[in-house]
């Protein structure tokens, strides 16, 4: 059987994405909104300010009255939440809190510590040139902030807490998001145990499947780890059909070139037509994608070792997840960091390599890249992207970093 | 009443975040560990890999035998999961694939493009050196991971998902986490009024709690949005009273100066001092903090403003949920961006001004600073942070930043 040619990490993705579908939307409150994929454009239902309102403690006054040394009558009290009984008369002063409407007839604010009370007087202090009260000081016109009606947020988009809290001024209790993607994961193995169970001498512990799990729960998608599956054709077409309902399913393991006999049969039973990569990246070649015919699940076959398994989930599941939730997809993201330490020049396939962060914000590899090392995954900060060929590059050249653990600094 | 003076937002967050103590702690389940704060350390519970194995698909071989041109006696076959039935014989090979156990005797791996089989035989490619096999080739070492009893991940620390991969691989099922600190959120004001609720002319709906609700979220920490506080005594003492029980409480409103007649005998007669501090930022200014006795919750006041709740909730009640995770609390990390325009000097207080991040990287600051404006907030990527008295900036000077919303480039 002749290999097939290396693929590049962008052109798997951009094929893995081009077999996905948004998923359906669903109502969730605005609470339970933040963080979630926006599905329906918010327009405001009301106008905010809802009226001018003083940006500041003080006096509503009329800014031609409220020249320096004038002294003003005053003829109430506004707070936030109340509203003047009157209009404010010429030679007028009303006194106001931050948040309150302005009465009618005022036009700006007399700052607290620009005025001396005097019992129904108040003065404007006379250090005050008389420009100190122009028409409009302190105050916040009607609709300053965004009128009703007005689009405020755009589909798609992920909900931020500053979001939901503008979605709230604007009146919205409840929200159309997309509901969470369901990705089934399919640990594949005849030496695979799971943590706390019984162990034969020459069995594994399952790792990947619950790190994959937590990261796309992390990314928004609903994680269901399935039993784990045993090398056996029976037993894989079974899980792959209890799948089906799913958005989209992951194999960890059953991958590589020596379990073909199993994955291709197996998919193969289920109508999934299932390309194989072999990608030009370090950690983790080998790669298959295909779709469940009938608007049925992606799947994704990701290699079983779990350094490689991760990797491959932040850079082909974790943005699957986003084009299932309907958001521009696209690899991680990437920042220049400088380098620590010098590196070696890069081979023919782009190297994910795990790296520490330095107090001073500089990145050095960890020791030993071998795949198999979750220790060294775990203790990493970023992963360093270098392309193929990348020449050698010297302490202080900055590389692109994919940061891990919400690490922004 | 004479005004304190100013106070560094540095000061007044050591002076907050000295007053939480760690919350206790709970089992979690590994998947449910993802994400937080391990109050335990993780030691290894068996030795990963438990045996020397294969790093690659091919034969294993005793590296002295396997020189180029030579011929070896293929005698079994080893599996991931599997084990071999025999010790290795000089002369002999068995076929092996990733991650299965080295049979006893041999000690190199001959990668299957380096092998020629012919039915029980296998030939080592004449192309190769025959230093093409060494010692150790393609062997994975037992242990080469962790071994039994290794400190795996050391408290305090969030888990990240590589780190809910190691702790599996290590044989845990539960992990000792700290439990979500619980923090009460008291919306205090007349004139609000809550999303889609009916509403009077002077209302406004309130949106600070939930923005600072889904911060807190996102943070760890676990939410209560109380019912609305009316500016009323006997409403607030109520709601004091009622979250006694917390692990911390943020009021919303009520601290600024025209409000202090309402929250200083409230958190009085609860038995709080709070402390007053007038801080030397934009925007918001009032804040107020303390600590109920006897080991009850952290009281913050924050300021009404949703902006500057919103703000000062990312610099002062975020800490506190990581101090009250047990971790080393700080502001939030910041890091450089250049400048999309050119800045004016600042005043004497720190300024966190609204801004957007070009495709290019580079930040620039929304059109207007005011800070009751959401939009503004919603709409932007990040807090440039000004210190007092910076200079003018002009357009490619790099800038301190906080990134909003995750966006990490």
């Amino acid at each position: 059987m002749s290999k097939p040619p290396l693929m590049s990490v962008a052109e798997a993705r951009s094929r893995i994405l081009a077999l996905a579908e948004p998923v359906g939307e669903e109502t969730a409150s605005l609470l339970d909104a933040a963080g979630r994929v926006l599905a329906e454009d918010v327009e405001a239902r009301r106008t905010q300010p809802p009226f001018a309102a003083s940006a500041m403690d003080g006096y509503a006054v009329r800014a031609a009255d409220a020249r320096s040394g004038a002294t003003l009558r005053v003829v109430g009290e506004i707070a936030a939440g109340a509203r003047a009984d009157r209009p404010l008369a010429p030679g007028e002063a009303m006194r106001i809190f931050t948040g309150a409407p302005l009465p009618d007839g005022a036009d700006a604010i007399l700052l607290q510590e620009d005025a001396r009370r005097e019992g129904d007087w108040v003065h404007v202090a006379p250090a005050k040139a008389d420009d100190a009260v122009s028409p409009g000081a302190w105050v916040r016109p009607a609709g300053g902030d965004f009128h009703e009606g007005e689009r405020l947020l755009r589909a798609p988009r992920r909900l931020s807490a500053e979001d939901v809290a503008l979605a709230a001024a604007a009146g919205r209790s409840w929200l159309t998001v997309r509901r969470r993607p369901r990705i089934a994961l399919l640990a594949v193995g005849d030496e695979l145990t799971l943590p706390g169970d019984p162990r034969g001498p020459a069995d594994i512990v399952s790792s990947n499947n619950f790190g994959v799990a937590a990261l796309l729960r992390a990314e928004g998608a609903e994680p269901v780890i399935f039993p784990l599956i045993r090398d056996d054709l029976d037993a894989l077409g079974a899980a792959l059909e209890a799948a089906r309902g799913f958005d989209a399913l992951a194999t960890l393991g059953g991958a590589s070139e020596g379990d073909l006999d199993l994955a291709r049969p197996a998919f193969g039973a289920a109508q999934v037509g299932l390309d194989f990569y072999r990608i030009a990246m370090r950690p983790g070649k080998p790669l298959s994608a295909g779709r469940f015919p009938r608007g049925g699940p992606v799947a994704l076959g990701l290699p079983g070792n779990p350094v490689s398994a991760l990797v491959c989930a932040r850079l082909f599941l974790a943005p699957l997840v986003d084009a299932l939730l309907g958001l521009p997809a696209d690899g991680p993201p990437t920042s220049p960091r400088a380098l620590a330490e010098a590196v070696d020049k890069n081979g023919p396939r782009e190297h994910y390599m795990r790296a520490t962060r330095e107090p001073d914000g500089r990145v050095r590899p960890v020791d030993d890249q071998d795949s198999s090392l979750l220790t060294r995954l775990s203790r990493a900060d970023a992963l360093i992207v270098r392309p193929p060929f990348d020449p050698p590059r010297a302490a202080g050249e900055a590389v692109a970093c994919i940061m891990l653990r919400g690490s922004q600094v």
